[in-house]
Protein backbone atom coordinates (compact mmCIF):
# COMPACT_ATOMS: atom_id res chain seq x y z
CA UNK A 1 0.00 0.00 0.00
CA UNK A 2 0.90 3.82 -0.88
CA UNK A 3 2.03 5.80 2.29
CA UNK A 4 0.51 9.35 2.21
CA UNK A 5 2.12 12.30 3.55
CA UNK A 6 1.10 14.34 6.55
CA UNK A 7 1.85 18.11 6.18
CA UNK A 8 1.38 19.85 9.61
CA UNK A 9 -0.57 22.55 10.02
CA UNK A 10 0.71 23.64 13.11
CA UNK A 11 2.49 23.39 16.34
CA UNK A 12 2.22 22.89 20.49
CA UNK A 13 3.08 25.40 22.62
CA UNK A 14 3.42 23.92 25.58
CA UNK A 15 5.06 24.46 29.46
CA UNK A 16 5.74 20.24 28.88
CA UNK A 17 9.14 19.49 27.27
CA UNK A 18 10.23 16.93 29.21
CA UNK A 19 8.57 12.71 27.36
CA UNK A 20 8.65 11.88 31.32
CA UNK A 21 6.42 14.74 32.99
CA UNK A 22 3.96 14.26 30.24
CA UNK A 23 0.55 12.79 31.90
CA UNK A 24 -0.95 9.39 30.21
CA UNK A 25 -4.70 10.93 30.11
CA UNK A 26 -5.43 15.11 30.49
CA UNK A 27 -6.93 14.49 33.53
CA UNK A 28 -3.46 13.36 35.09
CA UNK A 29 -2.23 17.10 35.16
CA UNK A 30 -1.85 18.08 31.85
CA UNK A 31 -1.10 22.10 31.50
CA UNK A 32 -3.28 24.23 29.29
CA UNK A 33 -1.40 24.91 26.01
CA UNK A 34 -1.43 26.82 23.01
CA UNK A 35 -1.89 25.48 19.27
CA UNK A 36 0.08 27.94 17.26
CA UNK A 37 -0.98 27.53 13.44
CA UNK A 38 0.40 28.17 10.64
CA UNK A 39 -0.78 31.51 9.36
CA UNK A 40 -1.55 29.99 5.79
CA UNK A 41 -4.05 27.63 7.44
CA UNK A 42 -6.19 30.87 9.43
CA UNK A 43 -9.25 30.20 6.80
CA UNK A 44 -9.38 27.03 8.56
CA UNK A 45 -10.06 28.17 12.03
CA UNK A 46 -12.87 30.44 11.14
CA UNK A 47 -16.19 28.54 13.34
CA UNK A 48 -13.68 27.89 15.96
CA UNK A 49 -14.76 29.94 19.14
CA UNK A 50 -14.31 29.93 22.90
CA UNK A 51 -16.19 27.76 25.18
CA UNK A 52 -16.28 25.21 22.09
CA UNK A 53 -15.24 21.67 22.93
CA UNK A 54 -12.99 19.91 19.63
CA UNK A 55 -11.05 17.31 18.77
CA UNK A 56 -7.29 17.84 18.45
CA UNK A 57 -5.47 15.30 16.56
CA UNK A 58 -1.66 15.68 16.21
CA UNK A 59 1.50 13.51 15.19
CA UNK A 60 3.49 12.09 18.48
CA UNK A 61 6.79 12.73 16.41
CA UNK A 62 8.54 10.55 19.41
CA UNK A 63 7.01 7.50 19.50
CA UNK A 64 7.82 4.15 18.08
CA UNK A 65 6.12 3.20 14.83
CA UNK A 66 7.24 -0.36 14.92
CA UNK A 67 5.95 -1.51 18.73
CA UNK A 68 2.69 -3.90 17.58
CA UNK A 69 1.91 -4.53 21.34
CA UNK A 70 2.55 -2.79 24.71
CA UNK A 71 1.60 -3.73 28.66
CA UNK A 72 -0.71 -1.09 29.50
CA UNK A 73 0.59 1.76 31.35
CA UNK A 74 3.91 0.23 31.24
CA UNK A 75 2.68 -2.26 34.12
CA UNK A 76 4.35 -5.32 33.40
CA UNK A 77 1.94 -7.17 35.29
CA UNK A 78 -0.90 -6.11 32.93
CA UNK A 79 -0.84 -8.40 29.84
CA UNK A 80 0.70 -7.58 27.08
CA UNK A 81 -1.98 -5.79 24.86
CA UNK A 82 -1.95 -4.84 20.83
CA UNK A 83 -1.62 -1.06 20.71
CA UNK A 84 -4.94 -0.92 18.71
CA UNK A 85 -6.70 -1.72 22.02
CA UNK A 86 -4.61 0.83 24.07
CA UNK A 87 -4.08 4.68 24.19
CA UNK A 88 0.05 3.92 23.83
CA UNK A 89 1.54 6.49 21.80
CA UNK A 90 3.79 4.08 20.39
CA UNK A 91 2.12 2.60 17.12
CA UNK A 92 2.10 1.88 13.34
CA UNK A 93 0.32 5.62 12.52
CA UNK A 94 0.81 7.73 16.43
CA UNK A 95 -1.65 9.94 15.66
CA UNK A 96 -3.13 11.73 19.01
CA UNK A 97 -6.24 12.12 19.68
CA UNK A 98 -6.64 15.02 21.90
CA UNK A 99 -10.63 16.15 23.30
CA UNK A 100 -9.83 19.93 24.31
CA UNK A 101 -11.66 22.94 25.45
CA UNK A 102 -11.15 26.16 23.63
CA UNK A 103 -10.09 29.08 26.16
CA UNK A 104 -9.30 31.66 24.19
CA UNK A 105 -8.46 32.27 20.26
CA UNK A 106 -5.56 35.13 18.97
CA UNK A 107 -5.78 34.90 15.22
CA UNK A 108 -3.90 31.46 14.18
CA UNK A 109 -2.86 31.23 18.51
CA UNK A 110 -5.92 28.93 20.05
CA UNK A 111 -5.66 28.28 23.37
CA UNK A 112 -7.11 24.80 24.87
CA UNK A 113 -7.29 23.52 28.24
CA UNK A 114 -4.97 20.62 29.80
CA UNK A 115 -3.23 19.03 26.80
CA UNK A 116 -1.30 16.22 26.70
CA UNK A 117 1.05 17.22 24.05
CA UNK A 118 4.65 18.04 24.39
CA UNK A 119 5.89 21.21 23.46
CA UNK A 120 6.49 21.12 19.48
CA UNK A 121 4.43 18.37 18.64
CA UNK A 122 3.08 19.18 15.38
CA UNK A 123 -0.70 19.51 14.45
CA UNK A 124 -2.65 17.46 12.34
CA UNK A 125 -6.04 18.45 12.02
CA UNK A 126 -8.85 20.02 14.37
CA UNK A 127 -12.43 18.70 14.09
CA UNK A 128 -15.72 18.83 16.22
CA UNK A 129 -16.31 16.72 18.70
CA UNK A 130 -17.37 13.37 17.96
CA UNK A 131 -21.66 13.34 18.24
CA UNK A 132 -22.69 10.06 20.37
CA UNK A 133 -23.94 7.17 18.26
CA UNK A 134 -27.55 6.50 19.56
CA UNK B 1 7.78 21.86 8.65
CA UNK B 2 8.72 18.44 7.67
CA UNK B 3 6.07 15.89 6.43
CA UNK B 4 5.75 12.75 7.74
CA UNK B 5 4.54 9.66 6.24
CA UNK B 6 1.64 7.30 6.95
CA UNK B 7 1.58 3.61 6.47
CA UNK B 8 -1.77 2.23 5.86
CA UNK B 9 -1.68 -0.86 8.32
CA UNK B 10 -5.24 -1.75 6.21
CA UNK B 11 -7.97 -1.03 3.96
CA UNK B 12 -12.13 -1.08 4.39
CA UNK B 13 -13.84 -3.36 2.35
CA UNK B 14 -17.45 -2.06 1.92
CA UNK B 15 -20.40 -1.97 -0.11
CA UNK B 16 -20.19 1.63 -0.43
CA UNK B 17 -17.79 2.41 -3.84
CA UNK B 18 -19.24 5.89 -4.96
CA UNK B 19 -18.73 8.98 -3.05
CA UNK B 20 -22.23 9.89 -4.19
CA UNK B 21 -23.57 7.45 -2.41
CA UNK B 22 -22.11 7.91 1.08
CA UNK B 23 -23.44 9.01 3.45
CA UNK B 24 -22.46 12.25 5.82
CA UNK B 25 -23.20 10.73 9.09
CA UNK B 26 -23.31 6.87 10.39
CA UNK B 27 -26.57 7.29 11.27
CA UNK B 28 -27.63 8.43 7.79
CA UNK B 29 -27.65 4.87 6.38
CA UNK B 30 -23.82 3.63 6.49
CA UNK B 31 -23.79 -0.11 6.26
CA UNK B 32 -21.71 -2.25 8.35
CA UNK B 33 -18.16 -3.04 6.75
CA UNK B 34 -14.94 -5.02 7.25
CA UNK B 35 -12.12 -3.64 8.43
CA UNK B 36 -8.91 -5.62 6.67
CA UNK B 37 -5.72 -5.61 8.30
CA UNK B 38 -2.41 -6.30 6.32
CA UNK B 39 -1.87 -9.70 8.67
CA UNK B 40 1.29 -8.48 9.59
CA UNK B 41 -0.39 -6.09 12.55
CA UNK B 42 -2.43 -8.83 14.13
CA UNK B 43 -0.57 -8.29 17.07
CA UNK B 44 -1.67 -5.33 17.22
CA UNK B 45 -5.39 -6.41 17.18
CA UNK B 46 -4.77 -8.38 20.41
CA UNK B 47 -7.41 -6.83 22.97
CA UNK B 48 -10.09 -6.23 20.61
CA UNK B 49 -12.85 -8.12 21.22
CA UNK B 50 -16.65 -8.13 19.56
CA UNK B 51 -19.07 -5.78 21.38
CA UNK B 52 -16.20 -2.85 21.82
CA UNK B 53 -16.54 0.35 20.48
CA UNK B 54 -13.50 1.29 18.90
CA UNK B 55 -12.56 4.68 17.05
CA UNK B 56 -11.23 4.19 13.43
CA UNK B 57 -9.10 6.52 11.93
CA UNK B 58 -8.77 6.35 8.00
CA UNK B 59 -7.18 8.48 5.38
CA UNK B 60 -9.53 10.11 3.25
CA UNK B 61 -7.40 9.53 -0.35
CA UNK B 62 -10.56 11.39 -2.27
CA UNK B 63 -10.30 14.59 -0.61
CA UNK B 64 -9.16 17.86 -1.60
CA UNK B 65 -6.48 19.10 0.70
CA UNK B 66 -5.93 22.26 -0.19
CA UNK B 67 -9.97 23.39 1.04
CA UNK B 68 -9.45 25.55 4.43
CA UNK B 69 -13.28 26.57 4.16
CA UNK B 70 -16.75 24.99 2.71
CA UNK B 71 -20.28 25.55 3.03
CA UNK B 72 -21.48 22.93 5.69
CA UNK B 73 -23.12 20.29 4.30
CA UNK B 74 -22.73 21.54 0.97
CA UNK B 75 -25.70 23.90 1.64
CA UNK B 76 -24.73 27.20 0.10
CA UNK B 77 -27.16 28.93 2.08
CA UNK B 78 -24.68 27.90 5.40
CA UNK B 79 -21.85 30.40 5.25
CA UNK B 80 -18.55 29.65 4.60
CA UNK B 81 -17.16 28.01 7.53
CA UNK B 82 -13.26 26.93 8.31
CA UNK B 83 -12.75 23.23 7.85
CA UNK B 84 -11.53 22.81 11.59
CA UNK B 85 -14.91 23.81 12.53
CA UNK B 86 -16.36 20.95 9.99
CA UNK B 87 -16.68 17.48 9.70
CA UNK B 88 -15.56 17.85 5.46
CA UNK B 89 -13.45 15.43 4.49
CA UNK B 90 -11.93 17.70 2.38
CA UNK B 91 -9.02 19.28 4.86
CA UNK B 92 -5.33 19.84 4.67
CA UNK B 93 -4.75 16.51 6.14
CA UNK B 94 -7.70 14.51 5.54
CA UNK B 95 -7.98 12.17 8.49
CA UNK B 96 -11.44 10.29 8.81
CA UNK B 97 -12.26 9.44 12.53
CA UNK B 98 -14.82 7.33 12.77
CA UNK B 99 -16.91 5.76 16.03
CA UNK B 100 -17.70 2.05 15.07
CA UNK B 101 -19.55 -1.26 17.31
CA UNK B 102 -17.39 -4.46 16.79
CA UNK B 103 -19.61 -7.33 15.63
CA UNK B 104 -16.86 -9.76 14.96
CA UNK B 105 -13.44 -10.48 14.58
CA UNK B 106 -11.92 -13.52 12.20
CA UNK B 107 -8.00 -13.19 12.68
CA UNK B 108 -7.04 -10.07 10.73
CA UNK B 109 -10.61 -9.05 9.39
CA UNK B 110 -12.71 -6.81 11.86
CA UNK B 111 -16.43 -6.68 10.82
CA UNK B 112 -17.75 -3.32 12.55
CA UNK B 113 -21.24 -1.64 12.26
CA UNK B 114 -22.29 1.20 10.31
CA UNK B 115 -19.15 2.50 8.97
CA UNK B 116 -19.15 6.09 6.45
CA UNK B 117 -16.10 4.80 5.14
CA UNK B 118 -15.88 4.05 1.19
CA UNK B 119 -14.08 0.67 -0.09
CA UNK B 120 -10.80 0.69 0.10
CA UNK B 121 -9.98 3.09 2.80
CA UNK B 122 -6.69 2.99 3.90
CA UNK B 123 -7.19 2.54 7.58
CA UNK B 124 -4.57 3.93 9.84
CA UNK B 125 -5.19 3.47 13.38
CA UNK B 126 -7.44 2.15 15.75
CA UNK B 127 -8.15 3.45 19.16
CA UNK B 128 -10.13 3.02 22.23
CA UNK B 129 -13.03 5.28 22.51
CA UNK B 130 -12.11 8.41 24.23
CA UNK B 131 -13.41 8.91 27.93
CA UNK B 132 -15.81 12.10 28.55
CA UNK B 133 -13.78 14.69 29.98
CA UNK B 134 -15.61 15.05 33.46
Amino acid sequence: MADFALRPVGRVESTLVALSEAPRQPDEGAPDAWLVFDPACSPALDGLTPGADVLVLTWLDRADRETLAVHPRDDPARPLTGVFATRSSDRPNPIGLHAVHILAIDGARVHVRELEALDGTPILDVKPVLTPRR
